[in-house]
This record gives structure tokens, sequence and C-alpha cells, in this order.
């Protein structure tokens, strides 16, 4: 289909300007900053974040009249969303003492804790920074609360790390604020500078908020099934982080007491098999996989108010692969 | 004299007023969240700062026709930088491992590094939201240029850290980035948010980037010769985690090959005492505390673009006392 290959161009020659507008934000006139940006600029993955954006804004703009002007704004976006999921990384990586990302070594491991600390907190400031180029002040308003809600969400999970009890209401406003507010972010902001109405925007907002929860539960899923822990390797660094995982939670609350007691023998012993068994035992691992698949149909659902275009096709594609992959 | 009191009086009154900002900026949904920010706000000493942000608004504001609305801007403002500055300071325990700070546990220490990392970032994102309520564009770009430099001279820091050739302009970069840039960007956006034009703000801008120079280069004399290094108990922090002071650059810079070997084996050997009498023998401790009264003197030449007030009496009595203070 040449449509369908028209779509991808454009999509990858946006991403292209995106990681340009991206890189020209970081440099400095410090050469041990620009170091450090370059190394991170190796952190980027798929771009799922900028192309949510993207996309968006495209699947909003279908049929109006193409504005440089505005494709610009969501270029800008999208480098500050992609700036923002960044510094969440490498502070992360502080947080889990990793030594690895996207096969190569974390900032923490190569530059010391100190420096990833201060690097996050720089891509913070410059996101920031970036944003309000953009010229459009709600803007900064919206990205300030998001990433405020972003961290009380990891400050949440925290608090709860280790806690056996974990009700399935706060696992989804946990996960809510960490995962799903940004992505909700990019594409209810993406919507709303494209010239969505109201109404328009805040649908895509959820659609972003409920496709970033799926994300996150299949996330879970893989923490707990996923191809190392099935050969038996490791058990998911989620878990030894004292971090329970949907599938975990449900399992725990079904269980009996004594069934409970078995599990966190299990956990504490890592013996990833056998806690499969466990959670497969009391359906909480289908369970986990059903709500993330409901929640992938109430995203898709959200599309309804766009047009029919070949970028709101992508949208729904993008949230059935959330919960499809395997990695 | 009841015309100083006047003053001290309105400055505390307005501080006050900064406090509740501040305070409500933190408020969460979330407890645990309203728990670390009731913790930081222990955190706060003089509010140095604030006083700077409301002191600079109301020495350029004299004469002029009282505004409501700008005293709420020049108190979100004081309330921003605030935040900013805790922000840095809960990082820095991080780095530092330091375990108290103004008589209380340091959050790193009771609720771990990860708490304290996220605590940072939701101080960083809470300071720009608050910054984009003041309904000024300008401000936050501005702000988003002032904590990447901020950062940025931390990295620069961080990649010197050991450098026993640390020259004195890099000394200089350095300290300016850290230090100068927030005084100077608490005077400078104050007097341009109080109506100040272009050259009375930068003049201003520049009393507080040299303000705060001064002012760390004083901390570096008493890190060295401090009450707590005079009695021989403790060689400062700073020269335990690497970070050359002024006094030290300024000495290594000046001695022989031979005065250089000793004064690094004096260092390694934690010996207080004996580095001071080395640096003194070079004259490197004098150096420094010259340099810092001449950077007040030119600091208080700054405000010559000011009309005669109580405000600006008290700026060029902060100055002074950047570099009177013994702790």
């Amino acid at each position: 289909m040449p449509h369908t290959d028209q779509m991808n161009v454009n999509l990858a020659t946006r991403l292209g300007e995106v990681a340009v507008c991206f890189e020209r934000a970081l440099v400095n006139d410090l050469a041990p900053v620009n170091a450090l940006a370059c190394h991170v600029e190796r952190y980027r993955g798929k771009m799922l974040r900028p192309t949510l954006v993207l996309t968006t804004g495209m699947a909003v703009r279908e049929g109006m009249v193409s504005s440089t002007s505005i494709d610009q704004q969501l270029n800008s976006l999208a480098a500050v969303v992609e700036m923002i999921h960044m510094s969440t990384l490498v502070h992360d990586d502080v947080l889990d003492e990793a030594d690895l990302r996207r096969g190569g070594a974390t900032i923490n491991i190569l530059r010391g804790n100190e420096t990833a600390v201060m690097l996050g907190d720089f891509l913070i400031s410059s996101s920031f920074h970036l944003c309000s180029s953009v010229g459009e002040p709600w803007l900064n308003s919206a990205l300030g609360e998001m990433t405020t809600q972003l961290c009380a969400g990891e400050i949440l999970q925290l608090s709860h790390r280790g806690n056996l009890t974990l009700d399935e209401a706060t696992y989804f406003d946990i996960v809510r604020r960490k995962t799903g507010v940004l992505a909700g972010a990019c594409c209810g902001l993406a919507a709303k500078l494209a010239g969505a109405s109201a109404t328009v925007a805040e649908s895509l907002r959820l659609y972003g908020e409920e496709l970033g929860i799926a994300f996150q539960i299949q996330d879970d899923v893989l923490d707990l099934v996923g191809e190392e822990q099935i050969v038996g390797k490791t058990l998911g660094i989620d878990l030894r982080k004292g971090k329970f995982t949907l599938p975990i939670v449900v399992h725990l609350a079904r269980c009996s007491l004594l069934e409970r007691a078995e599990t966190i023998a299990v956990i504490e012993a890592c013996d990833a098999e056998r806690l499969i068994r466990l959670v497969e035992s009391t359906g909480a691992l289908t369970a986990a996989r059903e709500r993330a698949r409901q929640l992938v149909e109430h995203a898709k659902g959200r599309l309804a108010v766009l047009s029919e275009s070949r970028a709101r096709q992508m949208l729904v594609e993008i949230a059935d692969a959330a919960i499809e992959r395997t990695f």
C-alpha cells in the first residue's frame, strides 16, 4: 500500500527532525556536558513517546491546511517528552543500580552516581527550557504539573516497597502516575497544540493514559514470564527491588493464607519457575493480561472522536502492539 | 530607627507569605509526598535567596505606586528560587552521602537515596509548575536556562574532581555557574518583574552573581579554617570529596614542586592544621579572602543604578555579611 508507506516515510522524517531538535537543545559550551549528552542520545530507543506526539498531531490535523509552525511546535513537544522520559531513565538507573541500558554501560556505572544524578537534572532543566521555546505558556504549566505527578508516583511506589498487602487500587494509582500520565500528556497536549477541541484533546489524553497503563502491565507480565525468566535464570528486577507487579498483586489478594506464605517464601528464594506456577494457579496471570487487553480496547474506543485516517489507524496499531510485544 | 524597623517588619511579613506560597505549591493528594515535603520545609534556613528577590523588588519599586499583583509575582519567584535551591540541597546530600542538614537527619539517610533523588526531582518539577503560574512566559525560559547552567556547573565540577592542576579560571567558571547564576537570577529576574529597565536589571543580576561568588569563596575559606577545622577535628568536606577550593587552587598554583608534593601528602593525610599553615605560607588564604572582598565591593558598586532607599541599603548589608560570616 503506497498510502501506508507515505505515512511511515512522513513519520520517519519527522522523527529525524525531532532527534535534531533534541540534540540541539542539549548542546552546551562545556565539553564534559556535551560528552554526557552524546552518551544519553545512545539511550534513545523506539522513540515511542515522540511517535505518540507526532501521530496524534497528524491524526488531529487530518483534512486541515498544513502548518509548518504547528509542525515545529509538535516536533519540540516530541523532543521535550523524550527528554523528560530520558531523565527518568537516567535517575531510575541510579535507583536500580543498573549497569546496562540498550546494550551499553549506564552513566552511573561509567561516571558515578553523582554525575548520573546531575545529568538527569540537566535533562529535566533542558526539557523545561526547550518547552518554553514553544511559545505556549499553558504548555509549561501542563508539563510542570505532569512531571510533578510523575515524581509523586515514584515516591508513592517507593513508600509501598515490599508492601505485601498492596491493593489493586493503589497499584493502578502508582502506574497511572508513573506511566499513564506521561503517555496521556503526549497525546492530550499534542492534540491541543494541533488545534483539537477540549473534548477531543481529553479523549486523546485518555487514550494515551490507558495505553501507558496497558504498556506497564505488559512490562509487569514480562518481568515475570519474559524469556529470561522462562529459562529460569533470574527473577524479574521489579520483584527483586520489592516492587509488586500486577500479577503478584492480584495473586496475593486471591490466595489463601497458606498459599500466601508459600508465595512469599518463593519470592524470597527467587524461584521464578515456582512463582510462575503459583501465580498461574490462582488465575492472576490471566487476569493481569485480561486487564491490559481491556485497557487497550478502551484506549482504541477513545479514538472515535477522530475522523478516519492513516494516522488514526496507526494509533490503533500502537495500542495493539503495546500488549502483543514479548520484549 | 523606626524606619529601619519598618523595612524589617515588611520583609518578615513578605517572607512569611513566601513560606505559605512554598508550602501550598508542594501540597499533594498523596500522604507520602506530603510527609516528605514537610521534612524538606525543615531544611529552610535563612531564606537568603527569597530575601534577595524581595529586597531587590522593593529597591526597584522605591517611589513607585505599590502593586499587589507585582508583589504576588515577586513572592512566587521567591518561592520558586527557594524550591530550586532546596532541590539542589537534597541532591547534593545524596552526592555527598551527607547524614545531617540543619541539625536533622537528611532524606537520603532517613528514607534512602531513591527517595531523595525523587524528592529532588519533585521539587524541581514543582518549581517549574509554580513558575508557570506567575504568568510571565519569559520567566519560564529564564529559569529553565538558569537551572540548566546550574547543572552544567555541577557536571563541570565533577569532571574536575581530584584535578590538582585546576586553574583559577576554571574554578571561577564552576562557581559562577553553580552559585553565581542562581543568586544573579534572584536579583535580575526580580528587578525585571518589578519593572526595572533592562540596564538596571542587568546591573542587579551582576550584583547577585558577584555576591554569590563571594559567598562561595567565603564558604571555601570556612571549609578550610572554619571552627571545626581550627580545633583540628576534620578536614573540610569539599576537600575530602576532591573538590578544590579557592585557597587550595591559588596555593597549588603558587608553590614549588616540593611544596606541591607536601601539600598533596597533607591533603591525603587529612591533616587540617598543617594544610592551613601551608596555605597561609604562600599567602593563598589571604589572596582568596581579598578576592571575595573585591567581589563584594564590585557587587555594591552595581547598586548605583538604584535610587537611595532602605531596601538598597539592605542589599549593601547583605553583600557585606556574605564575607563577614564565620559559619
